[in-house]
């Protein structure tokens, strides 16, 4: 069993149901205009999460507004340093005007698939993660190149899993667009979420049952029912015992302050 | 008589003409992809410019890439904030990683006109170069509204002066749409940064004569004829005494290898 | 006491309320691109419109999708006669594919509110519309220079109205920026469509009462209410036996075939 | 030996060289915003060529304006569809204002490849073409699935060879990220070219011999020297006695006037 998990959730989309998630993660990945949002957008996802108390994350994508960052391209490994680099340096500015943090990376749609399987762009992306501040946090599926290319690049990495997305044999998400890729069923999606925890697996769609490390589970704010959702992983991972707190922050443990982490609560 | 004046020129917009004038000027503003280049381009400008020891400056646009970012375009006050901190924040980031650091911020075209007539505008990109980084010099048009902005901002500013560009009677330049704005006579334009230098005077297309302090001189890469300009400009300055020399370093002067500033050479 | 008028609404920017509001309607203005939508929305839009019989518009805007095309910009006569052209031509060929037509066009946001008051800005615009197609409609502020320009370019012209906006004494609306520009009580907003369709008149911000013509009147598919709004102002028109058709359509009536126009159903 | 060929060049792409290769070709593809050119760049593009008396095609791209279309992106095939069409219907408004008609189409740089490989996208490419306007001929490398596709949906199709480009033995051309893509030998390149006009057929970078049909030569306006083997090719044609027109004109053929087209000048 674990001790701590991260709970993550991507922000600053144009989604509603944004701040109503808030409230129940400990990190959130803040989009940065090149699947969603905007320089405004940024700044004002960047104050809210900051003002929760949460960690905030740069989300690059490959720039690609019109198909949200979700249909992949074909970069060169200099592109993809590049793009991410542009990203992560732009966000960072954001919560350094506001005294905050850039906590951690975690790509978005196609660009992380991508490197989930390639290791050349996972290497990228990796690289101007880590040329840009070694002490971040690179997000990756979990057991993927890219948490292996953030470990070659010395970087500290957390392995994200989904509750309710469905698995492959080689621990590859089912992709968005076949029927069996979501696990709509609350209870199935909590059932995989506590497995994860409890014994460190989850079985794939052909019945195979895989290994997986969970540093950080990934809530969708922008599906219906997400809030209700996040509210009974948080009651799950009460029950378990399991703290949730951001990656990276050991002496600086951030949660929601409505909600303990390692046994005492964060604000008075 | 100044004894020092800094030659700027704008970069990493596409033009064949950026690598023949680098090699004149101690700084540069760097197109960061709201006007012209993309994150690669931006990669490449800096390195290039890094690595002839010139100051590297961002140069944050209106989003406006099909109208090259010249068409004035209502901002507010927030957004014109938040665009130049996250291009400033996305340039930084390049410098960063190529173990340099950004010196200045230019802005570009109708941000840059309509900072020097508009302190609303003027006092957002000037605080938001501040927040992000208050060693950053800010660079706006002769005694503008940018310059004053930066001022109040506790920023250290540099004025902008053209050698090549008509002022009307209140020192602002005349539009590019007119015919006159432009001097493309080359003795002409020497004879205005001459007389800039010489007794911080400009004449205005009206025949008055303005008082105008010239701390960095902006040479177009882009125009036919800028690489013949830009030696003439800096043969000229030779003859004056007149070192070339970025603002903001004087413990680090910035100028190309082959010209001596302030009486020693940068490099054996 | 006017025969018919035209009920109509903006579709294809990805709000909800699309679909729910177009029942009532007899024409939509659909998004090109340049502020919200893109090719595969056009394309799903245009069709559900031509699906319940309405009458389809192309809405060009200025490029500016962050601002959702409501930041004025400026820009040459040609660039708004190419920026139109570019967009109509695009909107146009959905309409061919799906076996339709092309019925109007009416600017978007800041095009709208800079061609209603700048004579040579609608006088581009009237030209691009006219050049694609004179049978085409072209829908601009009540009285407005947009207006006159369709007129003078010998287009078929639809004055349009609002009824949950304010008006100033010129008959310019009021700007959304301020705290008064929207009515956003029900039944206020329907007696000034009341008044309008009885009267010719609508009484201004200051109290003075205005002359305007009322061709079509623009219902805001995006703010909350718009349904109840929208099957309001139908009650309210079939009470004054107004028929609701889109102009232009003489022999060929569009309406919503629940509702009946010009005293007999459109459909069985 | 063929009759008549189709010499085409790429345009509105922002290269000096356009002007000087448009006295050479019969037809010319316009760059439609989506990786190069804006609306007034493909207004004035079309107005050149029309005055030229060549044939004006759309040359639609996936929509990447940094990687200037040249990256493939994975798009279905309903994307793909409404891409293409949306960007043929913009440019074939610019036509029509002018009094010209479009002509032919023909996709750009990765859709290009796409479309010569994987039927899929190809049938959608031509079904949007055919659906828009079944008189246009679709331009697709020689004898790829693109030319099937533009086939199988009832179009005229043009076979296009490219003189100055290396081939696989698949008939594909070699991508031109290696070393050996381009011919850069302009006695080679027209070696290539007379053998694809005398024999219809092309060596392979492997050896062998392929069979191709060559309805078209695509001339590239941007690299170095562009004219002069523009000038070499035409003069080539000349000696063999085959005649430059556009496709799809039997009565109605265009050539350059100071070329004769099948034996008789176009022009007094």
């Amino acid at each position: 069993m674990k001790a701590t998990v991260d709970l993550n959730c991507d922000m600053g989309e144009g989604f509603g149901a944004d701040a109503a998630v808030l409230q129940y993660v400990s990190s959130v990945n803040v989009a940065c205009g090149f699947h969603a949002g905007d320089p405004t957008i940024m700044h004002r996802t960047v104050a809210g999460a900051l003002g929760c108390g949460v960690a905030v994350g740069a989300h690059p994508s490959l720039l690609d507004v019109q198909g949200f960052g979700r249909r992949a391209m074909r970069v060169t490994p200099e592109q993809a340093y590049d793009l991410v680099l542009y990203q992560v340096g732009a966000l960072a500015g954001f919560c350094r005007v506001l005294g905050g943090r850039l906590s951690h990376v975690k790509a978005h749609g196609a660009l992380y698939n991508m490197a989930a399987r390639n290791a050349v762009v996972a290497d990228a992306i990796a690289r101007a993660v880590r040329d840009f501040d070694p002490a971040l946090v690179l997000f990756g599926l979990a057991g993927s190149e890219l948490v292996h290319a953030g470990r070659r690049a010395g970087l500290e990495v957390a392995n994200e899993v989904f509750a309710d997305r469905t698995y492959q044999r080689d621990g590859a998400l089912t992709p968005r667009g076949q029927p069996d890729a979501m696990i709509r069923d609350v209870s199935a999606a909590l059932a995989q979420a506590e497995r994860m925890m409890r014994e460190g697996k989850v079985r794939a769609l052909d019945g195979s049952d895989l290994q997986i490390e969970a540093d950080t589970i990934c809530i969708h704010g922008d599906e219906p029912g997400a809030e209700t959702f996040a509210r009974e992983l948080r009651a799950l991972l009460a029950r378990l015992g399991i703290a949730v707190c951001a990656p990276g922050h050991p002496n600086e443990v951030r949660s929601h302050p409505t909600f303990e982490c390692a046994g005492k609560p964060l604000r008075a």
